[in-house]
């Protein structure tokens, strides 16, 4: 039944969320944790990270861990997460599927049921957001049309998010932030500076099937590092593969890594920049999902990062608009490479989407916009945990992920199941998949799939998700 | 005093402005002009060709040669012209200055005194332009900022720049269309997906430094191929280089090149596509500057393509607006691989402006824009050319080039000049010079500059350019 750290770490849970330990409330401290339980120091410290990490509780400085609002749990769920297997192949260059294009193509990364409905109706932070843009457009300089973009990108922006991040913790200034059309150019950027063809790349197994393309691409190896739900990265994994190869660079999602919507605790961030001094690779970290943290927003792992060895992306597109092709790049040296490998690859940006963002953030209205947002995904994360119970009890057991946060779930059925073998079936019936094996280049994962909760459980997607458990039973046992 | 073809290419431009030759009548046929100059038939047919691709005579099928409207010249200038040096070193690989990237810091590409003045008048097709990008944000779907652009980009935009195509004689159609960030983007997707790193590129020299700094940080060499003011890159040279290396791409402006402004001729065209069907290389074709024409617009390299070595770029950058980021690629086979290379760097970009874009070319305000713009561009290089005789007299012997198009001038001084020495100098005054050694990795044209006349030359730019040449004289001579 688990490590003795779960054992404790899921009993916490029971009583936060059943209320015996209330909000507001002091955990016992670890020496008196220690006393009660008969666990070791590190167990103990080790259950209070991860409940630190997902969200359940907050650490007050020199007065110990207290239990956080806004958070629930679910015990019935702590039982059927998933247990991915710890396989890791050696470096290799990759050649990813036809599948993804076709998935971008119909639109669909994030949505069962792709619909864009000219009707439904628009949340109210994204008709602020496109008020503000279409102000900047009216009150651009008459001959804006004939200026590039500054290389770095528009320094209000630049000092709002370095400021954001400063709020975090992390030492960056305006002068370390380039702005790019979005994280997968920043990922693009970052990965170009720090790699040259044939080196190699740890990345996240499952992890973000863009950047396994962008390695791909790129002609670098890839590197499969197995990822836990609970803490991501397996650090051990990658410690043990410094030892055999040398690594140019770990690309990692420290927060609501997609597909499994990890986060990783304090101590592994550590762990992994001590590992990035040690070896001297860079860690390229996706920030992404971040700002969709159920609970509190967790600074970046470049907050821990005195060594100059994180890269940072980030970008507006998940938690605000992926029409704003709006993101960032931060790293403290390193910088004008970056500007340059900017410039030839997109010479600039939109300014007056970017005067327009700046005016958006300034007056508060993203912290606004996430505050509704957030409680939202959650009551969507939790609908559709119950349709799949609902729907898809004749599938015979299946683990799902909890993220505290983030877009999407990472469900493995039964090892029978191969979910790719549904995907044209299902996209016959309009339903629009991602199946496991996308997010890795190994032969593994096919009897897991990504379902997004970024959109509003209506008739149409609770169909589709009713619907593709039969498919599954129909198609996926070949 | 030149080739004899350039003899008559004079007495005819000078015979057209004079009125002499009016304005819609028939030159003497070829045979007729041969009997009655003496001169051979290639002779008299290279002269009406040059004629034809500076727009001062249009071809009308199977009758000849017409005086075109909008058309007049410069025949005091014609004595002026630059005399590049058609000097051709081994490909190389190159390191671009960073003089480049503090011109683009100071926004000034294309302005000698940058001053984005919020006061000055917006150009209506501006303005127009900007409402139809804010009616694209009301009107956008409920859920738009949830999905991805679709990874070619919008198909009416793609729709519109294919029928742009077609109405020029290319067969192309949207599928061939891949919407990018811009013509940079565009070039950088193009080598990409035709070189791999260590691959050799011919480019213009003098040429478009966004060019160079790419193929640099690509790991790509770079071989140099001399142009003519007249005829654009010398298809001898390319040729003469072709049996001496392998050459992957050959990247050319056939319309209004920068630095110089040249048009290549249809001859030289046909001639570039055979060499690229011998050699087998691709041709990265820049069409950006095309819609800039004085007088007909050009068809592109493309239209002449029939075997698909030739690989399409342009944009709305120069001809529209810098801050829409908005450009094409067309390649009629390998649009795939530009996809996939485009979906792995910015993944997708905004769908509103594309929108709004779409609703600009339906109504045909582009093109009532650009009917606006061209005249205005033509007054203010006249203007330049009268300020530059003003001011710069003391500067001794200076040789200009002639544009029909485009956005700038190329402007050459006495060999003992190094205006790149002035930068810093000039920057000093406000003033932001493009030295002709930018336009090149090669140890020339360090007493050339390129000019531009894309603003109105109110009192600051007149006095810049003034000042200019003082600076010149007292350290660019050193």
């Amino acid at each position: 039944m688990g490590y003795r750290y779960q054992q404790l770490e899921r009993e916490l849970i029971e009583q936060i969320s059943s209320g015996r330990i209330p909000v507001g409330s002091k955990l016992p401290s670890i020496r008196l944790q220690c006393q009660q339980t008969g666990f070791s120091k590190a167990t103990v410290i080790h259950a209070y990270e991860r409940l630190e990490a997902a969200g359940f509780v907050e650490v007050r400085r020199k007065s110990g861990y207290f239990v956080s609002a806004q958070q629930d749990a679910e015990p019935g769920l702590a039982a059927i997460e998933p247990t991915l297997p710890q396989v890791m192949t050696e470096p290799h260059l990759i050649d990813m599927s036809d599948v993804m294009r076709d998935i971008m193509t119909h639109n669909a990364a994030f949505d069962i049921a792709p619909q864009m409905d000219k009707r439904s109706q628009r949340p109210v932070g994204i008709t602020d957001l496109n008020r503000c843009l279409a102000r900047a457009l009216r009150q651009q300089a008459g001959s804006a049309h004939q200026y590039y973009d500054e290389p770095a990108g528009l320094l209000s922006l630049r000092q709002q998010i370095a400021q954001r991040y400063q709020r975090l913790g992390c030492h960056v200034n305006e002068a370390d932030v380039l702005i790019t059309a979005g994280c997968q150019h920043g990922l693009s950027l970052a990965l170009q500076s720090c790699c040259k063809p044939g080196d190699i790349v740890a990345v996240e197994s499952p992890g973000f099937y863009g950047v396994l393309q962008l390695l791909e691409s790129m002609g670098l190896q890839v590197l499969e590092i197995p990822v836990t739900a609970h803490e991501g990265l397996s650090i051990e994994a990658l410690s043990n593969a410094l030892g055999k190869w040398e690594i140019a660079a770990c690309v990692v999602t420290p927060a609501f890594a997609t597909p499994l919507g990890s986060v990783m605790p304090v101590n592994e961030r550590k762990k992994l920049i001590q590992l990035a001094e040690q070896f001297g690779f860079t860690i390229v970290e996706d920030d992404i999902y971040a700002d969709l943290s159920f609970g509190a927003r967790q600074p970046p792992l470049k907050q821990l990062d005195q060594s100059q060895h994180v890269i940072l992306c980030g970008s507006y597109s998940k938690s605000l608009s992926r029409e704003l092709r709006l993101g960032w790049v931060i790293a403290s040296h390193g910088q004008a490479a970056l500007m340059g490998l900017k410039m030839v690859n997109i010479l600039a940006l939109s300014r007056f989407t970017q005067q327009g963002l700046v005016e958006y953030l300034n007056e508060g209205m993203y912290e606004k916009h996430l505050r509704k947002l957030k409680p939202l995904l959650k009551a969507q994360r939790d609908q559709l945990i119950e349709l799949l119970f609902q729907f898809w009890q004749s599938l015979g057991e299946i683990r799902i992920s909890q993220p505290q946060g983030g877009l999407a779930l990472w469900v493995e059925l039964e090892e029978r199941f191969n979910v790719a073998a549904c995907y044209l079936d299902a996209r016959r019936q309009g339903i629009v998949i991602t199946p496991g094996n996308l997010f890795t280049a190994q032969d593994q994962f096919k009897h897991c799939l990504r379902i997004s909760f970024a959109h509003p459980w209506n008739d149409q997607r609770k169909e589709a998700i009713k619907r593709l458990g039969a498919i599954l039973l129909k198609k996926g046992l070949s």
